[in-house]
């Protein structure tokens, strides 16, 4: 039986100028005549189709005179994929069903999921026919490792298929590097294809914004240069200088991936499947062959324990293993946070005081990207660990990296200069002692809460870290933000609960 | 710190008139102050305080002239929770963080909840503060029998603390019966409970509207009587009758149950352990002691085999013990629809050629309403399942569960006439032979399609069943709807794969 477009399902578009994310809403009048001889109800989905495109959309039905008669309202997302303007033409009728949703069901109750499977949840996702619901449900059952190898093989492939991928022509072997994150500061990217790209290894890195963190090296980067290149400008930055440092997202490497990812936000959720395919798809997309993982372990980072890393490890290596891909795990410290500052433009300040050699640059961060560019030099070429990190500490020390730096970032756009947040507050120490730890989870909170990454200049830096002494008023870090509200809800947060910084009094 | 309401939070309500269910939503200007100095994106968790009253929502951003300067847009449901009218003050600011969202984190990372995280959980859910992702997490990681036994109680405990509870004066035992479900057409309820408490036992029966199925038994009363009564009604229908048969929902049994339904309902997802809590916190909250479950096997029906039959009974007697419940699983034959009716008007149909003696009344439901029946008086005297049976269809046959029927009904509004639907369309058999097997599944979605339960008069009358033999052409059921959309949808639905009555042709 073949649906036909009878008088009463003819409406026009009314755009309600409503930003709904990435859930298309439509609007009906409760006397709509389409919306009662079809028997919508609120929260209804439905499939509303214009001039051959077709999308499903969740319905709020509205009282009163908002929308003029034989109009359908559309949130700002359902118009952009319908491609409509004002007045259009439109038909509203019942959502298709979905069948992949099945799927999931079976995933909930259990039921492992085939690679076919997997692909058709994947396209349908990618397709915008998941609800916000649905996908929070999808990614729930996925997480707190309830994916097998063969179905984090298969979502990995499936993410692949359905985005861009990119290939790089006379280049035998393309190097990436990522951590898993949890370490507040960690920002070794911007160094590591610094270092390995001066060297002539070819590292054309795309970056994610911040899933849960409170800042994604894609954001680091958005303060120092231009990062929402097109595929083109990609190719030719790499083409130039053998390296990139862009945002991914510009390119769909992979279009599910980051509607999953936005869900992930809210839920403040980061499954472990989930994470393995949301990064090695995203390196296969990007064309990668040999790819070096950091997972750093720390009560309070992503990854609590060394039994936890290796698992973690073994899932990356495996899965890429399957995929084609070299993939090298390397397990660090992960018990206090990296460098001295915590958001975009505090992290970029760090990572542009070591290309620089500035004598108070943050040792740590300096040490572990010298260990990260290491270890790709020994995927490369075999020449051991040692000898990695020497040539790597040159490369750095003798300003190789920074001039290769200023290269790339030439070719993307040029360098921009940070600015400064508008609010300052600094933390003072209320006992004298050694500090014996820190809350990582809640330091990255502090961040958020304080505007980062939404606003780049937001976040902390810090002025001590663990195992320093320190007496009674010594700041222990400055709160950075750009908004009174954002001010005060973090500092709020920040006296809400335990210390931070765990201090150790003398006795 | 404490927040004060600074000028820049004095905003005016400005009413939306829109339906978004249950998510209370905020729309505030693009341009406004607050929103910016907040810092507030699309789909931010936002806290709305108004009189001492504050909810927590979800903000949509709107650009142009839609809301007048300095006010904020509130859905239906917002308003409502907050209690305010057009132009009251309101002060928008951050969403307090909700500790317990860290709890359901931790059992998507299978970490078990112990009984006062379920608690917070719960009461948390029931006073709105999750938004419906977080919902559908929470559900999506307690499906699939991920609830031990341990979590199950502390789920039921949590649900009936955070709402009403029912007590009966002057009455030892209260006894009820429950269905799992999943076998259209099953409307054993009205027939049992007339049949028992025509007997003396005192059963007040309240139940819920359908969950995925195309009528729940509130929907099939409803049909018939006044089903939304308050607690004062159904203790004084009780008093006069001995039973009810009324919706549970007006009476806010278990207020954060009916949340995670509404949810539940939208990921066709009815996992075990959240069944189990449901059930049972209603029967605790309803003040009954003595509880028969009917659990019917079937392969399309929501319990498949006999291990899941048995692995559910003894959750359900398990959880009802440790919370001082007497309860008795019936497992049934489920393989075929019950009845003649599929649909509130349809089933409510059978129910009353049953009470009143017709000849052409459906046996199979009458002799499942009987084996219930005698379970329950086996429960409350040990007579035995044979006198049992005997009982309860001496009670039947001779007009007194009529009689008994008309006096709850009269006690709760008067008997109402059953209305027909406005289209039939009757489905004809493409060939002869036997009828094999049918799908329940894809029955009843077939209801649900032709608009069961939201129109009553909606769903399907079966002409055939398992085991029948059929002519080329011979109807095999009629499927009633109200809308000409629905009617459309449900045959296009019918029509567009495997038929749903598998004939085995004579060869």
């Amino acid at each position: 039986m073949k649906r036909t477009m009878d008088a009463s399902s003819r409406l026009k578009a009314y755009l309600m100028g409503i930003d709904t994310h990435q859930e298309p809403v439509v609007y009906m009048r409760e006397d709509c005549q389409v919306c009662r001889s079809e028997g919508f109800a609120a929260h209804s989905r439905v499939g509303v189709s214009s001039d051959g495109q077709a999308i499903i959309a969740t319905l709020n039905i509205v009282y009163g005179e908002t929308i003029p008669n034989g109009h359908v309202g559309l949130s700002n997302v359902a118009m952009e994929r319908l491609g409509v303007s004002q007045e259009d033409p439109l038909s509203v009728h019942h959502a298709p069903y979905v069948e992949s949703l099945s799927l999931v069901r079976q995933k909930v109750f259990g039921h492992a999921l085939g690679g076919d499977d997997m692909d058709r949840i994947v396209v349908d996702i990618s397709d915008h026919k998941y609800s916000d619901v649905e996908i929070a449900c999808f990614l729930s059952v996925c997480a707190g490792g309830r994916l097998n190898i063969d179905e984090i093989t298969s979502l990995t492939r499936a993410m692949v298929n359905c985005g861009e991928r990119l290939s790089w022509d006379n280049v035998d072997r393309v190097f990436d590097k990522h951590c898993v994150g949890g370490l507040p500061g960690n920002r070794t990217t911007p160094l590591v294809v610094s270092i390995v790209s001066a060297a002539g290894l070819v590292m054309p890195k795309t970056s994610s914004r911040a899933i849960t963190s409170p800042a994604g090296t894609a954001d680091t980067m958005e303060a120092l240069t231009t990062v929402d290149l097109d595929l083109a400008a990609i190719q030719r930055v790499v083409r130039e200088t053998g390296a990139c440092l862009a945002w991914g997202g510009a390119i769909n490497l992979s279009p599910a991936d980051d509607l999953l990812i936005r869900i992930e936000r809210s839920l403040d959720l980061d499954g472990e499947g989930q994470l393995v395919a949301s990064v090695l798809s995203k390196k296969i997309a990007a064309g990668s062959t040999h790819v070096v993982i950091d997972i750093p372990i720390g009560d309070t980072a992503k990854v609590r324990s060394r039994a936890e890393a290796d698992q973690l490890s073994s899932l990356f290596s495996d899965v890429g293993a399957a995929c084609g891909l070299h993939v090298r795990c390397v397990v660090t410290e992960g018990s206090k946070p990296v460098g001295k500052g915590i958001g975009p433009v505090e992290e970029a300040r760090d990572v542009m005081a070591i290309l620089q050699g500035e004598p108070h640059a943050p040792g740590d961060l300096k040490a572990r990207a010298i260990l990260l560019a290491a270890h790709v030099f020994d995927m490369a070429d075999g020449c051991g660990l040692a000898a990695g990190k020497l040539k790597a500490e040159i490369i750095l020390n003798s300003g190789e990296a920074w001039a290769q730096f200023r290269r790339i970032v030439q070719a993307q756009g040029g360098l921009k200069n940070l600015g400064g947040a508008r609010f300052t507050h600094r933390e003072l120490a209320s006992e004298a002692g050694r500090i014996l730890s820190v809350d990582n989870r809640r330091l990255a909170r502090l961040a958020k809460l304080a505007g980062a990454p939404a606003s780049p200049a937001a976040g902390l830096r810090l002025l001590v870290n663990v195992g320093d002494i320190v007496t009674v008023g010594q700041p222990l870090y400055e709160l950075l933000s750009d908004t009174v509200g954002e001010r005060d809800y973090a500092l709020a947060y920040g006296a809400s609960e335990l210390p931070i910084f765990v201090i150790q009094t003398e006795s």
